[in-house]
């Protein structure tokens, strides 16, 4: 079993060699390293599988080769079949995020999951569909429902990695200057003001109080850093006053 | 705009046809239907991408092509750049999950949105990333950060049409009149520019790149109306240039 509980990946009868690498790269994006190929029409080793892998070669490298679907999972617990359609099969079928959930509670209790995707042109037999647990079908436009085969295996394993990843982390953010205070603001507005006074920008005394408001409400939105502050006052003094000798 | 309010989709100097296509096709799996190509490394019309695009040849066909990224999003109010890191920028990162939350909040008042991805081998430019509202990072194993540009699309794409079909209901508001475009931006920044340029803002050559894009991310942050950036650049026409006698 993976050490991590990652899915195992399974392609049955793939055709072209640059999904198989696909598949592969994408299982290096998001932490997967196990693939299963099931006779797959070009042969094995596969040159273009190999080419298309990028980062996830060592993937395609590493991958086994069996018959059929039935000795492919002969070490798996529970298998999830991809399809495009949910068949009309007494099977539950779920959406990806629904599968990972249940995934991730049946990883947890260390069983072995793979992802089960059909060949290229025509999907999975419905006899090999039978042999899953469950079928996950992605959610498309009704009319246009026919996804890549790298491209399903993209959406499954994010989906995957996305859940497993919540559980360590939440999103990320870029900002890591110094908060603003009030009085940082306050400073700048007290200096655009003084600008704006000079430069007769308030025509109409009565409008005033309002255009300062939505002036001040833009600027704020804009939820600047200290450092921002800063370099915008700046801007502002050299705009309004020109470069000045620095006061030593 | 389209009429789904479904995101429009922009591939900076893609390099591959068979990408463009893979980026086609998942844009109809997911109910997206509306693609511009910025500066196609092969030219256009690109044979590979029609043969890739399976059933989203027509969405192909349509696509515009548009010299530089400034031109392809002229009429966008709220572009999100895919990058495969969060880059060192002071700019919202978000995992597509919460980017699709905003945009869904954001088209549903009429925003018309976009996703924007560069080329394969390096991704967008910085000053790219900068002319954008926010950054999209699909979560990877830190190692193998690297996705294939079909396959990225992809992610977005189902992120976006998977909580689009979750919230069909909810209701749409009119604000149409209040969003600002990106050439609304873009001539606030020339205004700008040729301010400081005339204040001799930037004294070291070497640095004003990065002051520019600082400058750019802090006032782009504050995601303001058309009315606003009027606002803005009339208040800095007066700090600049003092008061004229209107044009009449």
């Amino acid at each position: 079993m993976p050490k991590d509980n990652a899915p195992i990946v399974i392609l049955v009868r793939p055709q072209l060699g640059e999904n198989i690498g696909a598949v592969a790269r994408a299982m290096g994006n998001f932490g997967c390293s196990e693939l299963r190929v099931v006779a797959p029409r070009d042969g094995w080793p596969n040159r273009k599988a190999l080419e298309m892998a990028s980062d996830g070669k060592s993937i395609v490298e590493a991958a086994k080769v069996f018959p059929d679907l039935a000795s492919a999972m002969h070490d798996v617990h529970i298998a999830y079949a991809a399809t495009a359609r949910a068949r009309d099969m007494a099977k539950p079928a779920l959406t990806p995020q629904a599968a990972m959930k249940k995934i991730h509670g049946q990883a947890a209790k260390g069983s072995r999951i793979a992802f089960v995707f059909g060949p290229e042109r025509t999907g999975l037999e419905n006899e090999e569909v039978v042999m899953c647990d469950a079928i996950v079908t992605i959610p498309t436009a009704p009319k246009n429902f026919s996804l890549n085969l790298g491209q399903s295996a993209v959406v499954l394993l994010y989906e995957w990695f996305k859940q497993s990843a919540e559980k360590k982390t939440s999103a990320r953010s870029t900002q890591h200057a110094a908060l603003s205070t009030k009085k940082d603001w306050q400073e700048l507005f007290a200096q655009l003001d003084g600008y704006l006074e000079d430069a007769n920008y308030y025509r109409t005394a009565h409008k005033k109080p309002v255009m300062r408001q939505n002036m001040r409400n833009m600027l704020l939105r804009g939820a600047w850093s200290e450092q921002e502050i800063r370099t915008f006052r700046g801007m502002l003094r050299i705009l309004c006053e020109g470069r000045k000798p620095r006061k030593s």
